[in-house]
């Protein structure tokens, strides 16, 4: 049985709660929260605490918290060489203070209290100061169903950048499609299967694969007959610039007349 | 039993065959294709023709052609005062020639030979010139499992823009990560659990619940370290205009000091 504590209560630190209870193997000895109202209707299931001195002994302790507050918390920690962990895309593992044996726990998913989320779809970022506690970390994620990827910071940072791009961006695209549809009265609901498709196509095929569209097929009538319906000027832009990527990526010329000498290799960014 | 004439061999000419194919109230009576080769292997299953004249009688004549081909095509049939379908998402239902009674069946969903398509997921956008006919356009669809929506063309054509957002742009958004991860030497598969995730998350809630991220939370820091971590010119430019897009669709104010009456109120664009 690994004995894990909590620290923090956003919601990183409370989907974590919900796996670990539900785990056979983890049991959360303990919740430390700053400010205690946030955690304080868990305390008939699990022992709470918002006083750092009152925290007990266990074999990890996890520090759910914001980027900014992870480097002065582990300071703040009331003891040395346990092992301890941050659960950030972003911060360095040499960001927590080396009094504790260090380690990385990020989850690669999004998170918000009203989604359910099935915890073992989620692949979690695994890294180490000290080489002996990989395979614990291993199994902690092995305990609440969840895919282990042994990764180092500056990876770290790079996946949390591309997730904006494949998270918040994309959520931004089905937002400006949703702002579209709305203006002639169509219910967003058709667009739902399509954005699911469109997810479901890429987890067998890579992206430069499943492309399609008037910009891949270099269809100028189509292009310049959408860029006459958009209404507003920043959703123009967004549509000229992915246009534009989606054409560089593929090999299609912007001119053209340009000679075929002068054309990018078709295969030149595929894999 | 619906007997239905198939006009043309791409992808959704081929989609629409299978799915007739399998439907028990559908019976493909014949496919056309100009070019006889592209569908010569079925011609043991189904009658096939390259030649408009040797077109029979059929309850509807749906031409899944390019939409450059679909005036001429309806030009070209040589009949009067029957039942006509293109499959486009732009072509006016005017475009077909007046001669015989014409409807729209547009699936939206993309399609490619690759993937296998569960039908049954897919929204049938459904205009008809005579109102008799349509009732039997939502029998078509349901014959093949799916869901018919009633949409005029100014609509058809805002939703055939709206899925080159959610669908074109979204996938060159996953190009793009998968570059930007292949430079480190992560494995794109870990970012595929965030993508479906992504995508399942707006079937239930609006993608403006749904957002998340440095520039909804107008973290300056992430995304000044993520602009800073960005190579190509051509992805911070994407970063940009989106991280924008999310920031005035939140109402986050761009410059901190601002005092919070120049503050666009945060449900202003929410639903």
């Amino acid at each position: 049985m690994i004995s894990v504590i909590l620290l923090g209560a956003g919601n990183v630190a409370t989907h974590l709660y919900k796996a670990f209870k539900s785990s056979e193997s983890v049991k959360v000895a303990q919740w430390y929260n700053r400010s205690y109202s946030s955690i304080s209707s868990y305390a008939n299931e699990v022992e709470t605490t918002d006083q750092l001195s009152d925290l007990k002994e266990a074999d990890i302790y996890i520090m759910a918290v914001s980027d900014d507050s992870i480097s002065q918390l582990s300071k703040d920690l009331p003891f040395e060489n346990r092992l301890i962990a941050h659960t950030s895309g972003s911060v360095s593992i040499h960001d927590m203070d080396k009094k504790n044996q260090r380690a990385v726990f990020y989850l690669l998913q999004t998170f918000s209290k009203e989604a359910e989320l099935n915890f073992s779809e989620i692949p979690i970022c695994i890294e180490v100061t000290e080489k002996l506690n990989l395979q614990f970390m291993k199994d902690l994620a092995a305990a609440v169903d969840c895919k282990p990827y042994k990764i180092n910071t500056e990876q770290r940072q790079t996946l949390h950048l591309s997730a904006v791009f494949v998270n918040n961006f994309t959520n931004q695209l089905y937002r400006i499609a949703h702002e579209i549809s709305d203006t002639k009265s169509i219910n967003f609901d058709i667009l739902k299967p399509l954005i699911l498709e469109t997810a479901k196509k890429v987890q067998d095929m890579s992206p430069y694969m499943a492309q399609t569209g008037p910009a891949k097929r270099n269809d100028k009538k189509t292009i310049k007959r959408h860029l006459k319906q958009i209404e507003s000027e920043e959703h123009k832009a967004i549509y000229e610039l992915l246009t534009t990527s989606i054409k560089k990526t593929h090999g299609v010329t912007t001119h053209r007349k340009t000679k075929s000498i002068h054309k990018k290799p078709k295969n030149e960014t595929g894999h």
